[in-house]
């Protein structure tokens, strides 16, 4: 059985969360408190010295980090994952397009305004991350005018990695109304028979 | 034939450029001057909309954007990309730890600095990247102790991902001299037959 550690304020771990229940994968959920510092211990850092989660470790011990390169593995020869080789490279500049140019912008403000409370001290730097923000959605929303998900018509881990900060952006400030597209692609991940939310936390501990 | 659009100045298209030729693959170099917005026009956005280099056009028309998903389309089914469903994710794992741990420190303080010339108004930002670059070059330097290349003993496109900010750190203010590991691996990668540097602009334009 794979072991995640992972916290589930973070989107980044509920990616895997996520795909691990909609391709019905036993994992076992190995929380770590980030806002205790947590992932930041000598010991963690053994496990992944870049002192981040999520991380996965596989039955034989090895370890995976980065989100995306988690859920990838997860979804390595499913559905989720084309085997094609121009879509394989679309579903992988979606995800850096999400930890480059959407991530450090939406998850951030998220982070800034529902984790720390907004503090005076990162108003200049929350307000900041408004216009990244909805650069990264308007990109989205462009597809998301022209196909069902973001590669085409069936739903790939991309859209797993999108989805995740997307669909919580408004705590970190963005107002999705204007984002049509997007708001009909979220219902459509939502509908998904094996969709389960962020809110609820793993039963695996 | 393959059209790269880039700039030779980013280090995220010359690991394009770089793959190219490790691979023997024919490109034709459109040159986008970044420093004069070139990417940032109306023309280029229909091309990719997050108005970002380097840029692939296929020869069937489509684009493929975001530096890592580029170098791993054109190395699919070579020896720089292992097809080993652990391997495959190791490689993106370390691809995904460039863009959001090493590039944003590494990379933005080279731009700032050799790009930019320092001015006034980027110096603070430019000293609060030393820490964070110097995190990721101890990480890779940890691995690069216990391995020739990022993940084991042969080039992969994390190895191409990597190097190509790192051979030039310096340029962004960080002293490589105390990362032994990481000197022999650019040293190994150099002295690969098919080696081509940064300096050299591409003859395709």
């Amino acid at each position: 059985m794979f072991t995640l550690y992972g916290d589930i304020i973070s989107g980044n771990c509920y990616k895997a969360y996520l795909v691990a229940n909609l391709l019905d994968l036993p994992i076992r959920w190995v929380n770590v408190d980030i806002m205790a510092g947590e992932a930041q211990t000598d010991e963690f850092k053994l496990k992944n010295p870049n002192a981040k989660i999520p991380l996965l470790k596989l039955e034989d011990g090895n370890y995976i980090s980065e989100s995306n390169a988690i859920i990838n593995y997860l979804a390595d020869g499913t559905d989720l994952l084309p085997e094609d080789r121009f879509l394989k490279a679309k579903v992988q500049e979606w995800q850096f397009f999400e930890q480059y140019s959407h991530e450090p912008f939406i998850a951030v403000a998220r982070f800034i305004n529902k984790y720390q409370g907004l503090p005076e001290t990162r108003k200049a730097e929350y307000a900041s991350k408004q216009s990244g923000g909805h650069k990264a959605l308007s990109i989205m929303n462009l597809q998301l005018q022209k196909s069902d998900y973001l590669i085409g018509n069936s739903m790939t881990t991309a859209d797993i990695s999108l989805y995740s900060y997307t669909h919580v952006a408004h705590e970190g400030g963005f107002d999705l109304s204007s984002y049509q597209a997007i708001n009909t692609w979220i219902d459509r991940i939502q509908s998904h028979p094996k969709y389960v939310g962020m809110q609820l936390k793993p039963q695996h501990q």
